[in-house]
């Protein structure tokens, strides 16, 4: 396989963004990323767009046929990939195979979603139309719903704590305060949200024992990446990052048939793959953008990636090991917690923050010396999910 | 790139499917295409699903991650790849890609769409969610309708004539009698449709001058096609075809910005980019299968992939070139209009027909010696196209 740059990144403050299309956002960032790049009037061979559901959110298909349009980068192939949550990851291991391949030297790979089109409940519906039809959307349970029934497990098998969950959250909110593209940019402390008397009013139960503040925002964004061959990585004089892993796995479509459903198997493999490919073991690892759609996640996830021992993540979590500046910073950016998930645009979001953080270009939220990232974008509840690893060359 | 085989296929009656989900169908096709190929309890690497519209439609997203949990290949890499009516061949296109560049050595395609399960003029509406939504969408235009005005210029500019459109659907009927997994397998004559003082009665305008039988039904149905390496290809003793060319162009998303409305630019790139590949001119093509969701289609398509010159694809049909046993059969399968076109299912259902020709396994409908196939799946109005040579090595 060919060696894949990321020679461009683009991205837009995360919101609600009513005055904008879908389409609006994507070609926003796709802009900003062939900018970045330099790109200047080289063509695009393709486009690959990350979007869940702009079907029941927007009432439109075929967006990456009306992104190429908007471009103006016809002839380009475009495609859209979905992979529910984890459809950005799954573009840019799409976009990835093309340049790798040789069949493409320049791929525009963008993620987006407009989930705050739909009115309050029915975003939550939406979402949950990722889940078993039969066996879990029929008896209505949700997404919070499921991470509720997750959370309570590691909790009574690892001795996670409310405390523990909390503790993410006030860490992300933290970092998104530094972060000018985060959705969300509002410390809270520990107090406000769980130690105070009145935190239950703050902090309301959404799904016990998830509370409103262990859950990420409902947001409109998007985020674009320009994934180049090497000759042209040259010929652009692009900065040096090249997508050194890529790993994906699936796990049962429910919760419920996993024989221990506090094991994230498909964490495990995608990120095994991941390293495997990339030449390295987590401890390489300097900087890292988890998937914390619910706070409990990103504990899991740093667990199953292989950053801590199973049943550890929260212990180095409360030690600060995870925090800006601590041994293995998670979620600079501010996650998803606190960058906002605008479903289809996340995946690439966390690219594009691996690449700052890469370049040393992350202002403030900085981590020091990075050369290796890693991105977990996970999609249903785990059972599919993409794992990355970024390097400075 | 790598060799890439096309080592099993798996097809099912297309039609109104009640008594199905779209997972139940995919899975059905997954597992003869799997069987197909004798893949016994070797790994799928990666699953790719076309599929235009599970949301609007089913009201369901992620439908690859449902796929693999069905089919028990976790923990397979698995996308969904949405291209409109050309999600097929755009699943075909990234499961190549994703054995070619050598990332995956077994790659099941399953293309799939559950249509009937809204109901009537609301099919309708969902196809147009594919339109320019600030152009076109907002206006009321829908595929008839464009087909509709695409048909009257390119009848004005050609001398292509309502008896023209007439054979072709009467053409693929016919062809459809010889299809045993055709949604509608019923002979059509001229005088039926077009030339009885009553034909109006049997052949309504939908939108002038397209009539009821020069458009496809609204199918459900699925088809899948097992991509493998060489290596794979050998050790299954794969009977011998492979995937030559393939081909992807976009065009402006509305007919309306084409300074030639009636010229098919992104047909005509992608399908000079997939006989390049193959290293083949179109006159090296046995049999094609083109997009004929509506029978105008069929007759510009024919030209503009280089089969016939431009203003000279209704004289070829009317000359019997394109049925069985002329110069070149063109959708000996019945075609879209016959056949069916459940949208995503679309573009794996033309391989599907190619590989079984090739093989000369295609029954009373095989084209003679054939050893180069084609095929073109047609997104949005012509605005995103895959085109793919198939070869008998």
């Amino acid at each position: 396989m060919r060696a894949v740059y990321a020679a461009g990144v683009g991205m837009m403050l995360f919101g609600r963004k009513d005055e904008l299309t879908l389409v609006d956002m994507m070609a926003d960032v796709g802009l900003k990323a062939m900018d970045d790049a330099g790109l200047g009037d080289r063509p695009v061979d393709a486009v690959y767009v990350g979007n869940m559901a702009s079907g029941l959110f927007n009432h439109q298909v075929s967006v990456a046929s009306a992104l190429v349009d908007r471009l103006n980068l016809m002839p380009a192939a475009a495609d859209r990939i979905e992979n529910g949550p984890a459809s950005g990851g799954s573009a840019i291991k799409n976009g990835f195979l093309a340049v790798a391949s040789g069949y493409a030297d320049v791929v525009l790979v963008v993620g987006g979603e407009k989930m705050r089109e739909v009115i309050g409940p029915k975003a939550t519906d939406v979402v949950a139309c990722m889940t078993h039809m039969e066996a879990e959307y029929i008896y209505g349970v949700t997404l919070p719903a499921m991470a509720g029934l997750f959370a309570r497990l590691y909790m009574e098998k690892y001795g996670v704590t409310r405390e523990h969950l909390a503790m993410v959250a006030v860490k992300n909110h933290k970092n998104g305060m530094l972060n000018p593209y985060a959705h969300i940019q509002m410390e809270i402390s520990m107090e406000g949200i769980y130690s105070h008397p009145q935190a239950h009013v703050n902090n309301p139960v959404i799904a016990d024992p998830i509370h409103l503040y262990d859950c990420c925002p409902v947001s409109d964004g998007a985020a674009a990446l320009l994934l180049v061959s090497e000759e042209m990585a040259k010929e652009l004089d692009a900065k040096p990052v090249v997508i050194a892993g890529v790993g994906q796995a699936t796990d049962t479509h429910t919760l419920q048939e996993r024989s221990d459903p506090t094991d994230l198997k498909a964490v495990r493999i995608a990120s095994e793959k991941a390293f495997s490919m990339a030449g390295i073991t987590p401890g390489d690892i300097d900087v890292a953008e988890l998937h914390d759609a619910f706070t409990i996640l990103e504990i899991a996830e740093s667990e199953h990636a292989g950053f801590f021992k199973k049943g550890e993540g929260a212990k180095a979590l409360a030690d600060g090991k995870t925090r800006l500046g601590g041994s293995l910073p998670i979620n600079p950016s501010g996650g998803l917690k606190a960058r906002g998930h605008p479903v289809g645009a996340t995946g690439v979001a966390q690219a594009v923050e691996l690449v700052w953080q890469l370049r040393g270009e992350a202002g403030e939220r900085q981590v020091k010396k990075a050369k290796n990232g890693f991105s977990l974008n996970f999609g249903g509840f785990g059972n599919n999910v993409v794992s990355l690893v970024l390097r400075r060359v």
